[in-house]
């Protein structure tokens, strides 16, 4: 077999074989295939795509090229959710105390920040001694003992991934859905679980932008999760705004603790509600809206919230800090944000509040970059409210060395106003399960 | 200016300006620009295409990433011709000597035969004492002085083809017209005539073996030209058999010989006639049935040969050889391919009778491999001859150690019989001036 010739192929837009594809893998994580034949190969898949069967033999063979987590020492069914990335999605946080508290065993790996999108990882981390490395027969240990663990993804998983994805990124090759599909789907499978729900981000804020792009991503994804013999479903859910009022790690960690506790904003609590039913439907639980009453009901008795506190100190995180979310230090400086005009906001540029959350020092620009745990954004106001000049729109928060100035003038653009009330998109656009 | 946005642009099928394609050019050349990055962009050219301007911007551009020859210190018109390849093509031997009979000037660089292609550099070289490296200087005094030389290609001519072309033939980039033309043009821009007459090959034997592809290869080139300033025209030629009966380089130089002499094959001579026509018309020297016979005449009337002669001698060559062709050594063996069937040749398979050259020694496979100079094929028989069992199809001419078997297979899958008298199709398609 011969790269150049699967090339060939693939240029013509004919149909790979699966021994094809594993050749192409296997041959190029081991260093086997050059750079510039696996770059072209992007390009070619780019423009002629793959078809659903050719994306799962491409994801299931990444998954292979390294070490793949074997859960099947873990008692019970085991979960795991996965985000497209977002501004203010901290749903990981509530979501999985959820699964847990009903019994289910959730090893998630997580990732940390980048650009616009905030990550897990950082959010926990901003818990005084939460840790996020564990060896891996600690983190199934944990799973096993408290039904949840969160940790960053840990040993040689899924290297061709990493390889493939590093050099997209420098060749333009990014925008694909098969591609994008198995990068990410490689790392669920390689995780394990035997259930898996995708949440795809919609909208400003998504990576995705276009609904109709979203929902090839999302079909894409749970076809190969289905070839690869996993429960998948996915919902597309909207980032045409923040979830919740605060971007920032300490700021969401805090808001995560009051959605647990039934006190958190509608549209984060609505969203992570549906999406721990839909992992309780994909395991064969409850289904529809009795999942739904199921997951309502931990949040009301207490038990999401004692599951969650059980896992921060399973991890080795200050409980008092969940407890009592005012002892999180808080950022050096504050500022508030006022409005300019009077008016409804219509809609907001969410992918704009994530950079300023960024500027404020709460993200990062490069893989590496520090972060400040403190720092973020609390929006005060979000679209369909209705605004008066001079009214504040959003608190900033930032530690003494940073000037809000970049990040101010970058929210305000985020926010469009207008006269009228504006009609509100749905939370969740489609549920595929 | 990034690469990246480039290649973004390019794969979204959008048009690239100048500067873009010139910051590719230079910074791939100088090697500022990495391969996996110049082997996306290829693909997404071979899958997006280039508009025309583009195509001779590319061009352009890698023309000037090396040296320009200068040719203005050359008195006259300046000529050149170039073929896309093909088997038993040896216009350039006839034509060349033609035109600088007429007083054009032709300062040639030529190439070596690669694959089933011969190249007039191998031909020229089985010349006893033919030297086909000339210093730049010595190059363009024998164009002063005799009106012609060919020489293989000197300096650091087209250094980001050199690049490309490499990296084309390991990332299945290779087929596309865009850049099978400016990889051509480029090396004619620097090589520095005014004139320049494209011979693009069509049918079993050539490159291109459609004929609707020739037509854009062709019109492509020819654009090129004309966006650069020169004047330039095609001809699309039939390689749907060889050209004349010999396929080899000393039996080619013989043909040649012949042909200058007026007695040469009738489709090698209709052809050199019409390519050399067509190099007088773009000159201005003379045009359509008044150029055909100017042409004519200088064969009738011995000055092409006396002028073959000269440059023959200029070049170092032994003139005695051309003369008498006799002088050239005989190939150890020769072997007759007999027929083993009954009926009318309807067709051939040019590259097969290319590759049994290949095969008797007369070519190469890989650049650098050592060639026999007197190994190769005499045809006896081509489309539209009817030939009775037993007769002889072809003598084939090989060194020694060389074992003709696998040669006579080949030729022999080269024939296509059949019964009834087959239309043979035109020698040219297409000319466009």
């Amino acid at each position: 077999m011969r790269m150049y010739d699967i090339l060939q192929k693939k240029k013509r837009g004919e149909v790979l074989s699966r021994e094809e594809i594993r050749f192409f893998v296997e041959g190029y994580t081991k260093g086997e295939i050059p750079d510039y034949q696996a770059s072209a190969w992007l390009m070619a898949v780019c423009l002629k795509g793959m078809t659903d069967r050719e994306t799962a033999d491409l994801t299931i063979a990444m998954a292979q090229s390294g070490d793949m987590l074997d859960l099947s020492s873990i008692e019970g069914v085991t979960v795991d959710k996965h985000s497209t990335g977002g501004v203010g999605d901290k749903t990981s946080l509530i979501v999985i105390p959820i699964l847990a508290s009903l019994g289910l065993k959730a090893a998630k790996m997580s990732g940390r920040g980048l650009g616009h999108t905030g990550g897990t990882i950082d959010k926990l981390e901003s818990i005084p001694g939460f840790c996020t490395e564990l060896k891996q027969e600690a983190f199934l240990k944990a799973v096993q003992t408290t039904g949840a663990a969160i940790v960053s993804q840990t040993g040689n998983l899924v290297p061709a991934d990493k390889k493939l994805y590093a050099l997209r990124d420098v060749t333009a090759t990014v925008e694909s859905i098969p591609l994008i599909a198995s990068s990410i789907m490689s790392k669920k499978l390689a995780a394990g679980a035997q259930c898996i729900l995708l949440d795809v981000k919609t909208g400003s804020g998504a990576f995705m932008k276009d609904l109709e792009e979203s929902r090839k991503l999302a079909r894409t994804m749970v076809e190969i999760g289905r070839h690869a013999g996993r429960k998948t479903g996915a919902l597309i859910t909207d980032m045409g705004r923040p979830l919740g009022y605060a971007i920032g790690n300490s700021l969401e960690v805090i808001e995560a603790c009051e959605t647990l506790r039934g006190k958190g904003p509608i549209d984060l609590t609505e969203v992570s509600i549906r999406l721990a039913a839909g992992l309780l439907e994909l395991s064969g639980f409850s289904k529809g809206e009795e999942a739904y009453e199921r997951v309502k009901l931990q949040i009301q008795n207490g038990q999401a919230f004692a599951k969650w506190k059980e896992m921060v100190m399973a991890q080795g995180g200050d409980v008092s800090f969940i407890e009592n979310p005012d002892k999180f230090p808080k950022a050096d400086k504050t500022a508030s944000l006022l409005s300019d005009r009077e008016g409804y906001i219509l809609s907001m540029d969410t992918e704009k509040c994530g950079v300023a959350s960024v500027e404020l020092g709460a993200g990062r620009e490069r893989k590496g970059d520090p972060i400040d745990p403190y720092a973020g954004i609390l929006l005060r106001k979000k679209p369909g409210d209705f605004v008066r000049k001079g009214e504040i729109l959003a608190e900033l928060f930032f530690a003494e060395k940073v000037n809000p100035a970049a990040a101010e003038k970058t929210l305000l653009e985020a926010y469009r106003f207008g006269d009228a009330v504006p009609a509100i998109p749905p939370l969740v656009y489609e549920s595929i399960m």
